[in-house]
């Protein structure tokens, strides 16, 4: 690291101060790697709960409570010494200064890590952004849920055919994990629970369609995973169309570059991710999907105190960006924290960055899965319960990870989703 | 009934329809009691769920999920043949058509059923109404739950003694069992579960007020267990004012009538309810607290088909006004499903509504409440007991019972509230 570096401290003097910024997977991990470090460690979001947004789909479509995936921060790192938590925006800095602005005040640093992590990214389609809905938070979440039930009371309450089948047309846009996710999910949600709410409903009126605008779906997964997920959603009624890419979308209809509208009240938007608009505000330059270009260490050119973190970090490997995933993230946080140690305590030399991908599973529903693990493929019903099993080890408390099973079970057996309640502020 | 009655009608003709307006504990009550009387029901409320309200202060003390204690009605409903349910607004009424206007259109009725409940009586405190918080649904129960734990982030990054005081100095106002019931469990809230999350917190600088115009609590309690909630409000570190009268608030201090002043950021009125605003849109005369005066069979004067239940329904018993509580909503909706059933079968009179009164129960927190029940009163851990048994037991659904019982045992062992997330829309 440059002169001025922290580590060369003299003995007596405050520990420095590593500040992170995000409690994603990322910043929760460095923050707890830093644990015994002889470091003052502050965490700052501007929420103050730890999200496992993995599940967030699991909450839009009214299969779990939104206190079931979160966690607050304090609660989590409650017993670290070394660790502060602020909750507060970051509003810019100086970076000469070693200095954050905050909505709580000016913020000093010896070391900055930023794990800000992903938003969505509406590619500047402008109605999309307006009337579509995203899904990267809580709210988000949350407004998906509340907007589909009221679809369905307000078409019970639409004489005219047409108008009810446009409430009842549900576009999920993006052919990756998020959207395969989403659009399985609901299409349980209406087939198995819905109609039993909705006598009176005609279930030929209802369309779930996902829209991937290449020729494939979970496009990491090897090909025969690929079809078997294809396969998947069209047994659960999803109407999965290739080469179908959004042009416009006006909050009644969906308009595809083809040319081709399909009137929907529901446009649910999984086709993209950037990185948090943090990177704008410090000042930093950006890379593609506005993340921040890192060195091979993690660092950024001319700043070596700041690291970058998980989905707002850009780092090639083999040519190739990697992916904005929770296990980058966390492979990145122990990466840095080991470089901070060794920097703070004078001893070593910063390791270059080496992701292990440890596969990828995506569940499409009821007993229904497609895993790449360990260079094996998996589907199915062993793909599912690795999934179950993967995500409730994954969920940070005990009483979450209890609650969640306790609720998947439930809605298993009794074929419920209990959330489905429209809370309107 | 007067002529035109629709028990006159002949055989082989639609059965008559009954609107219900309102899921709440009398709606949803007459609703299920008119199950197999030979009439269509068909319930209409502006959400989809039914709320149990008397847990609403653990929704805003982050004890429970908002989830837990609602349902949604076509779930609760789902068997009952002869029932439609309608998420609308009620918007107008031409009563002499024996028509409802509503947000999905116009709702003819042939025996009109009022439940709409209550809602927040600010008295005109034009202030409080905009600054303080009410405390009568879901996304009220969820502001002030991140309203208290947004005070106290903000505490933290507070360096002015006197500003930080004002953040965590939280006023309740009204010493009825809402007022009682939330200054308890919020000082818990504080004192067992937030000094774990804030160890920089000095405790001394948090103050919970409850605020009482009158010389009692629970007015409707004997005096013995008046007393014991007073000292075990005090036990519990929550300062009782009596005689402390609100003339305004402005979001940063309280102005009692006295002329006291006391700056809190956090004002929750739990002073006064009052029927729901839909009597004045369906044009019809209110008696106190707008509630619709109704004759001893519970039907409207001059509209012997409209009747009105719950909250909303003025009669007075013994010179009094019956409370605006559950048992009352439920008997009457007992009352009124067997005078609708003797109408439509042509085989009763009316018979006047006797309210038989089953007592009343109030939680003040951890192993603390009072009962006054079968004329026998109670305090303690006993009447603490009573309280948890009595509230699961009328918990609707299996679910929830069982997730609001595993969520209490966790808190009771554990000293925990999970659901202290800040969730920003």
């Amino acid at each position: 690291m440059r002169s001025g570096d922290p580590s060369k401290r003299t003995l007596g003097a405050m520990p420095p101060t590593v500040v992170v910024v995000g409690a994603g997977f990322g910043g929760l991990r460095i923050a707890r790697a830093l644990a015994r470090a002889p470091v003052q460690v502050l965490l700052l979001d501007r929420n103050n709960y730890h999200l496992f947004q993995p599940l967030l789909y699991q909450i839009a479509t009214a299969g779990l409570e939104a206190e079931q995936i979160a966690k607050p921060v304090r609660a989590i790192l409650r017993g670290q010494r070394n660790l502060e938590f602020r909750m507060v925006d970051v509003t810019g800095a100086d970076l000469a200064a070693r200095r954050l602005e905050t909505s709580g005040g000016p913020v000093p640093y010896d070391y900055l890590v930023l794990a800000p992590g992903g938003e969505t990214n509406f590619f500047g389609l402008e109605g999309v952004q307006r009337h579509g809905l995203g899904l990267k938070d809580i709210p988000d979440a949350v407004s998906i849920r509340n907007h589909i039930l009221t679809c369905f009371e307000q078409a019970m309450l639409e004489p005219d055919g047409e108008r009810r089948r446009a409430r009842l047309t549900f576009v999920v846009v993006g052919g990756g994990p998020t959207g395969v996710e989403m659009a399985g999910a609901l299409s349980e949600l209406i087939r198995l629970v819905l109609v039993k709410d909705y006598p009176r409903l005609n279930i030929k009126d209802v369309r779930v369609l996902l829209l991937e605008a290449t020729d494939r779906l979970l496009a990491a997964m090897p090909e025969k995973l690929r079809e078997a997920a294809g396969a998947t959603l069209w047994r659960k009624h999803v109407d999965v169309r290739f080469g179908a890419t959004v042009a416009d979308y006006d909050g009644q209809s969906v308009r595809l570059k083809s040319g081709e509208v399909v009137p929907a009240h529901t446009l649910i938007w999984a086709a993209g991710a950037r990185a948090a608009s943090l990177s704008a505000r410090l000042g930093l330059p950006t890379a593609r999907q506005g993340r921040i270009a890192v060195t091979a260490t993690l660092q950024v050119p001319d700043y070596p105190e700041i690291s970058v973190i998980g989905d707002a970090a850009y780092l090639e490997i083999g040519g190739e960006p990697l992916p904005m995933v929770a296990p980058v993230a966390m492979q990145m946080a122990d990466a840095v924290a080991a470089n901070i140690r060794a920097a703070v305590q004078g001893t070593g030399r910063m390791a270059p960055f080496r992701y292990r991908d440890p596969g990828t599973l995506a569940t499409i529903g009821r007993n229904a899965a497609v895993a790449h693990v360990w260079g094996l493929q998996f589907r199915g019903f062993l793909a599912w319960v690795m999934w179950l099993v993967v995500h409730i080890i994954q969920l940070i408390g005990f009483r979450n990870k209890l609650f969640v099973l306790l609720n998947w079970a439930w809605d298993y057996f009794v074929y419920e989703r209990a959330a489905r309640l429209i809370t309107r502020s």
